[in-house]
């Protein structure tokens, strides 16, 4: 089964970072709008619907970014599936333009968390996980622990994907941290749950990205040449929750599911994806994902990385663009970030960080829970030039 | 431009209320949810996908309630555009059934306002004319007081809503309120901001409503006969904003729009539509509603309601669920509680309420600030038998 692509018109995003109360979430999303509209060479009144993804932006912060944007009267809908919430809208915007409902679509993933979740991300109160510890940093470290102990895995293996996605983003002009770190300064950190520290952890981050995705009518419209632009393929949503005491904490049911998804919407297998954005929320996170994914054998992903096999220049890069760890994770804006960066990536116009004969990227994001009973939703977006 | 219709195989919902925090939102979807699935004669494992409207049901409620029917594992969206929201995720599930990605979609709207919202919805921080007192009921207030004013309607007339809705809701098992009220009653209630009172102002509600929806492929599965059952023709969506100070508070442009956008949508004109369920969160909202919509000449709602044109069995039957004002307004129920009566009345078996010769109803959400700079979402839904 599949449907139309998606064609990539225009990107856009403001560099992640924390920002003031005075940068409110309305002026971030305007700003990386106005960018993917200019990239399209687009005007506002080109666009037929809004897809906004976010998770604590308040009721409506749809409509309120569109009367910042002068784009107050089309169709605005709000997206929420956690951290997988700006992937969702990508989806939904890709859904509504195959139904053949709009032709241009300017979707937005946003989030002002320093605002609005001052100290970290609250579990819910109805989370009893996390009621009794259970939290989300906990959870990657017992995975963290299981993976040392089932595979043979380092520490340094695992301290090794924080390194090499600031590595990355030293090139990455919209990343929060700009920096490289060592190994060093990864096992050196203030602990956060053993065998975590703070640089094993994604920050807490303000940021926006944008895109205007298009029918073949849509580009028709913008004046751009059909095949000309990346295409969006296909976008897996599946959900599922980690039951606390299965037998299994890093078996990534949901990412293998998330994985057949997206190859049967977008009619490329596994061996076609020559990177991934993927969401790093943990180090030890992007490894269990990528094998869960099937991209890396299982047990292997930390010996890849730490051998440079995921770094760009290497087999299969992960996360270019510096991923969550290093251009931060605000958390709706996540998943709009990523398909900006495939963008950048398929054009090949990634400058420093660009990787060479870049034709079919995936992104993955993974939204609520991770492991617990509440469940969460990850989302696949492939997209080929 | 029209995409497919949805068919609407089963519906279900839970008496609208006021529950204890033991009756959680999890629960009460998963209730209704229920209902719909024996409703269509379907099980769980014959659903595709979950689509849910809410708007203070916290990251991923949608995965939250999934888990409790047994359907973890699905892609699941989480929708909010306020008010809206439910009939924001009903169009979403027709645009997802239109362009061929699912074929057996649950719709899901719901809130539980007791818990969240306690003493009423606050409005957003930024909100600067709330922060002037400029509050949803003075917000109709001003109306009412403008409406009467332009068109020389009294006080009695906008208090008929209120004594109509009541006195259909006493025959909606499912409503909050089953009791009639009088002229008098709603003339004497407590004042909240004149002229409006305490019984011109929709409740603080908790419930829950879903719908199974079907591509005919989807029927096919289910075994049931193409044709059989309600169809939505289509899910106009708009935003617009109606600024302080504007010429004409009632002008309600984005009704007109919204209007439009159903006719364009669905294939049918507003002569077609025999009932309707109207967004009538305050009493003059109704009218005033209905006139955007040019389903009543402007100035004549308030006679019309007074005259029983409204009422069922009148010319153009009017809320016979009871409305937001007796059904109650669960808000990102209230969406999917309205294609609900549609579907019922559609049917013909919706009771001693039923409308006689209904073949066309139409729904009518509006969601965000009524009245202020932030904007709003307004949605109509066209079912037709």
């Amino acid at each position: 089964m599949s449907i139309d692509p998606a064609n990539v018109a225009g990107v856009g995003m403001i560099r992640f970072g924390k920002f003031p109360a005075s940068v409110t979430l309305e002026h971030m999303a305007a700003a990386a709008s106005r960018e993917a509209i200019s990239d399209a060479g687009a005007k506002v009144t080109d666009i037929d619907a809004l897809y906004v993804g976010h998770v604590f932006g308040g009721p409506v912060a749809g409509q309120r970014i569109a009367v910042n944007l002068g784009l107050d009267g089309l169709p605005i809908t709000n997206l929420e599936n956690y951290c997988a919430s700006g992937a969702t809208a990508i989806r939904e915007a890709w859904v509504a333009l195959a139904a053949g409902l709009h032709d241009v679509i300017l979707v937005i993933g946003v989030e002002k968390m320093t605002d609005r979740v001052a100290g970290g991300v609250k579990p819910d109160p109805g989370d009893l996980d996390a009621a009794v510890g259970y939290v989300m940093a906990a959870g990657h470290a017992m995975s963290a622990r299981r993976y040392m102990a089932d595979h043979g895995a380092t520490r340094e293996q695992i301290a090794s994907v924080a390194v090499k996605n600031h590595a990355h983003s030293v090139h990455n002009p919209y990343a929060q941290y700009q920096h490289a770190i060592s190994l060093n300064d990864v096992l050196s950190a203030r602990p956060i749950a053993d065998p975590l520290g703070l640089l094993d952890c994604s920050p807490i981050s303000d940021g926006a990205a944008a895109m205007i995705l298009c029918s073949s009518n849509g580009l028709k419209r913008l004046g751009i040449a059909a095949g000309s632009t990346p295409r969006i393929l296909g976008c897996g949503l599946v959900s599922g929750s980690l039951q606390l005491g299965s037998d299994d904490l890093n078996d990534e049911d949901v990412s293998r599911r998330a994985g057949a998804a997206a190859w049967e919407l977008s009619g490329v297998g596994p061996s076609e994806i020559d990177f991934v954005e993927m969401h790093d929320c943990f180090t030890i996170a992007e490894i269990v994902r990528m094998e869960g994914l099937g991209l890396i054998p299982v047990g292997q992903g930390g010996r890849w990385t730490q051998d440079g096999l995921t770094s760009i220049g290497g087999k299969l890069p992960v996360n270019p663009s510096g991923g969550l760890l290093s251009r931060g994770h605000p958390v709706g804006a996540t998943g709009v970030a990523q398909a900006c960066e495939l963008t950048w990536q398929l054009r090949g116009t990634a400058g420093g960080r660009q990787i060479e004969s870049a034709r079919v990227g995936l992104a993955y994001c993974k939204g609520g829970t991770v492991n617990g009973t509440d469940g969460g939703s990850v989302t696949t977006v492939v997209m080929a030039q």
